[in-house]
């Protein structure tokens, strides 16, 4: 029941939607570091809201102020605190809802656990503000594993049915970076236009869409990892999970290979020119065992429809105790598949690195 | 990188496939406990191999021997030991594979991270044969949360495309338990044995299938969990993906959500007749915000084709360093889903009752 | 290596004594918990330097900033985090220490551990300054406990060689408050007066003195903790261990049971007036075999002398690789004991709080 | 509340003193460390009791029996996994004392905490016996750390008020180990004859005695551990208060550092004559800022005498709630310190192999 997680690299994320600030400690991080604060800028922006309409009319500025473990841009050994001043709030949208809570939103199950007493405006702890301060910790982890060769990249792989092309069996970090860093990130952008025409579609209807977000992790060392519970597909789907409105992850062929047979599903092996040890295919997902094998990590994780809706919806009155109906006021995203591709790759960038300072 | 995981209780797996036995420590279970080891025996025996031609023809018997923790069946506070002696072992059929890494086996990636050290008979560390003692802690872990009257139970979802139904939103205890104890456990026996067929071709073709699980647990408490990296979701995905060829986890809905809008979606809230809050529709499963809301806790998870089959494969020699093929001898299991349906329960009985020794 | 402790109460402690904010997350308080401000400043203050000649010249307002997880003075489920800005600071001090580590600091040994990139003005993230942030935590556990009838509180026993009285044998919670809210917190004043006239004797010899803290714990439920390694020994010593210049603790008679017979040192049981079960004395600590008896939990920890001193002292200099001589300039503490004492109970007051979260 | 401790070593301890086997997981050992039988029962015999009149008459084999983790003596990655059966149990030196918790004992606290559903024949899982599978971890521990030039070793520093003399400053490997190795482990075996007498009186007595164990650690790298709550005094302490009978714990100069001036407490430096940094004293104990100089690692222990007498106590009947006097008869130690030392050996080994595990 925690808001923190890593084993060597500790990130706690702490914050309400409409409290003070938002922020992120991040403990451990060695010290000698370089972190390009425009480069993190430009990986929090990519989940920026109020860019266009596909997302909240809210501004949010994000941009993160450090109050310690770096200095001169440089990680210092000490942990690193950054926060984010939480400004354009609304709470009087939240006002009407007391009591009231929302269908597919924490509301209801906060309130039983804190006895009533959560701070649940915009969602409180729960809001997907909060992955604000994830995407600073990921953002830095991002640049620490560049240094290592390491890149990650994510991108849209489906929203509302309408499916994007898979990556390649073995991209480019170049490949990784343009797709993910694309304002849309798909990598067909036909079907991206699709996507977004159905994303406008639902907001018009006063409704919201899902989607499945891809991630790739290369150049990641072949050995890393271990058997059972603390393998990477265990350590990536804790702390994937940890995001807010995800529901599934697969690892490679994941739940489509219940319609492989072994002979389809095992990687061929093969020796490539540099005497590296490869696979044909990569059904695997780079993993065997819980430990990698040079392969690219591969995994993808599904983002359920947005709870907020503004359609009128069934729900209970907590202080009457009778049923009754809401209709949620206020600014929301019609989807966040395409602001939860940068959060993606931030947990994923924070659990490499973290496995990475354990010894092989 | 570790075969331990749990919060208070603590469960450590220990052994190899041709060590002389396997075995699990569980840590902190409170005393006062009555276990029946007939029942338990009942539930090992669902994952028992060689029952039918199903199944690897080895002979496991599988009884676990207490080495502490128990007096008269009855927890007594002190870590509980139980081993299972490893008798019917053919290593020789292992021996022309060293150096050759079988493909989807953990072989590669167990010698690449133990530089050629580790003992990879029969799988060594990683064989499913593991699961047998995690059986034992699960097992133990069902009977304690029966108590408390909570119930889990899984049923084989799908194998090989053929696709059984899903429980039903709201099922009882006694169907829970119907469904998941027959010896192949589906809840509609047709769609089963198509299932079986499907298997023993795979095995007359030298190769093997895959499947899905679905499990569900009724009775939790609502309130339990926390947001973010400690909810529900997180934990139940750590531990499951510890279980060997595991590569896909859902909870509710899951992918199917990145389908759905919204307002299909959230699940519309009610009082039920006794005063309770109950949703319509449990696409959630059971959980929101990464705690329970008093719904059953549903997921699903991926089991891949069993990567041992008799046809020749492309793999490497690590000895001489080219390319060569193998083909794979030995007793070997076409399919382990059926096999895996306990190790499921059993894992997620060990998540929730870790998870209930922390107070709300 | 981490700045951060606790399993189910997550404290995370961060900054740098000259950085922008030092501040503490406390995860996982549960809600519904009121925090007077008024109590907590007392309790800060307490730790407070700059209040007379014994402390070092700085002002240090340490007033908390929360910037989450309190609302109207109320916990609200979300992580818990408070920040106290950093002003006075003469960073100029620190210059000419640049590459000459201060013997008795943890400047060589950060040296070390971060490749020279560590922020060290002023001691970093090693400064006592950091215990402030750990008092703020400490102080809402404390306010936490004592609504569950948990009195925590501390003296000091020993500075320069001169003892105080040790607290009775049981204490009651006006009695510990008392003594530890007095300016110096003392039982025997005559004592005090002493130790006071030691400290500006060392101060006035450039010099520097340790000393020891007694802290008590009464009104803790017996049967809290458990065998071996996470005792309530075990989990008081390591976050004990985690304020700096601590160099010993012990539990009941601790060092002295060297010197005891077992008929001495067993205490004596017995069935008070009420029916519960108490003893004579209480050599044990209140603790046998990790788990609380009933009786008040007493430990005792050793202070060492303030490592910095204005006397020359005998270093290296890194830079040019030979020995030299600094004379450390800027305002230090001649005895930190007194300002160690909140400390000590907040360090307590956490440990004991988190532990309280498991079930019995 | 648990029998497990470590971050990256995991190592959990099972078993009642009365009953079938004892033993020990030890998780997550890197594969290929040869591990000498012989060299770990010479020091399993180090705590073997049975040996002269000091201890027990009770006859313990303690000869451990692997069931996973080495094949032919060599670690193979998979967790490793030792038994040691007991045998020569009399459960009826129990019986009378049924419901009469010992003084000094766990019985009362285990009764409350598992509400008199503890197994505490023979002291149950707290029983000093525990401390065997202890041994057979540390000492695999030991020869690792022996391949990477860290020695550790540990003596009597004091029994019964008796003093041996401590460890020189700087101590090699071969001081270490001869020391440590006696059948009576002092430096002094003057005092160490006087200490046997004192025990030798105690025992006539039907009384016991207490005392210290001093424990160092050469070879470790400069540059271990970290700030604050990771620390090596951290870890280490938390680990030897798992000890049964540990009731205090030091580095370097300890609670005696309370009666020195900072100008005696500070330990010079210097380059010695091969560059490297190196104290003049060891006051620190090798570590300061939670982070090791390079200099040995210095730690006192507390041990309790022995709660098990044979005079008679006064104690509590849980049954009839009234007060009674007890005499505990059976074949106890009139002093287990000697017996602790390569216990605490052990555990240090255990330790400072963990923390080696992570990346600098």
């Amino acid at each position: 029941m925690s808001s923190s997680f890593g084993k060597n690299i500790k990130v706690s994320v702490f914050g309400q939607s409409h409290g003070k600030a938002i922020g992120v400690v991040m403990d451990n991080v060695p010290a000698g570091h370089k972190i390009s604060s425009e480069e993190l800028q430009l990986f929090m922006d990519r989940r920026k809201p109020g860019k266009n309409k596909l997302s909240t009319g809210r501004k949010e500025g994000d941009v993160p102020v450090f109050l310690s473990g770096l200095e001169n841009d440089m990680t210092c050994g000490s942990p690193i605190c950054a926060i984010i001043e939480n400004s354009d709030q609304r709470s009087k949208d939240y006002d009407e809802l007391k009591g009231k809570p929302r269908p597919g939103h924490a509301d209801y199950t906060a309130y039983v656990k804190w006895d009533g007493q959560a701070d649940m405006r915009g969602g409180g702890h729960f809001s997907g503000r909060l992955t604000a301060p994830l995407c600073i910790a990921g953002g830095i982890a991002k640049q620490i594993l560049m240094e290592k060769g390491i890149v990650i990249g994510a991108h849209i792989l489906e929203v509302a049915g309408i499916r994007d092309e898979s990556f390649p069996c073995t991209p480019t970090g170049a490949e990784l970076e343009n797709i993910s860093s694309k304002e849309f990130p798909v990598i067909n952008d036909h079907a991206g236009s699709n996507m977004i025409k159905a994303i406008e579609k639902a907001s018009q209807d006063g409704d919201s869409v899902g989607g499945i977000i891809e991630c790739v992790a290369i150049g990641i060392p072949e050995g890393l990892g271990g058997p059972m519970f603390e393998g990477i597909e265990s350590r990536i789907a804790s702390a994937v999970f940890g995001i807010p409105a995800i529901k599934g992850i697969e690892f490679g062929a994941g739940f489509s290979s219940s319609k492989m047979k072994g002979s389809e599903h095992n990687d061929p092996m093969y020796y490539d020119e540099e005497g590296s040890v490869k696979t044909k295919t990569n059904n695997a997902g780079g993993i065997l065992g819980g430990i990698t094998n040079g392969m690219p990590v591969v995994f993808k994780t599904a983002v359920k429809p947005t709870p907020s809706i503004s359609r009128q919806q069934e729900t209970v009155d907590l202080i009457n105790k009778e049923n009754t109906t809401i209709q949620i006021k206020g600014r929301h995203d019609p989807c966040i598949v395409h602001r939860a591709v940068p959060v993606v790759e931030a947990v994923a960038a924070l659990v490499i690195l973290d496995m990475l300072m354990e010894d092989k």
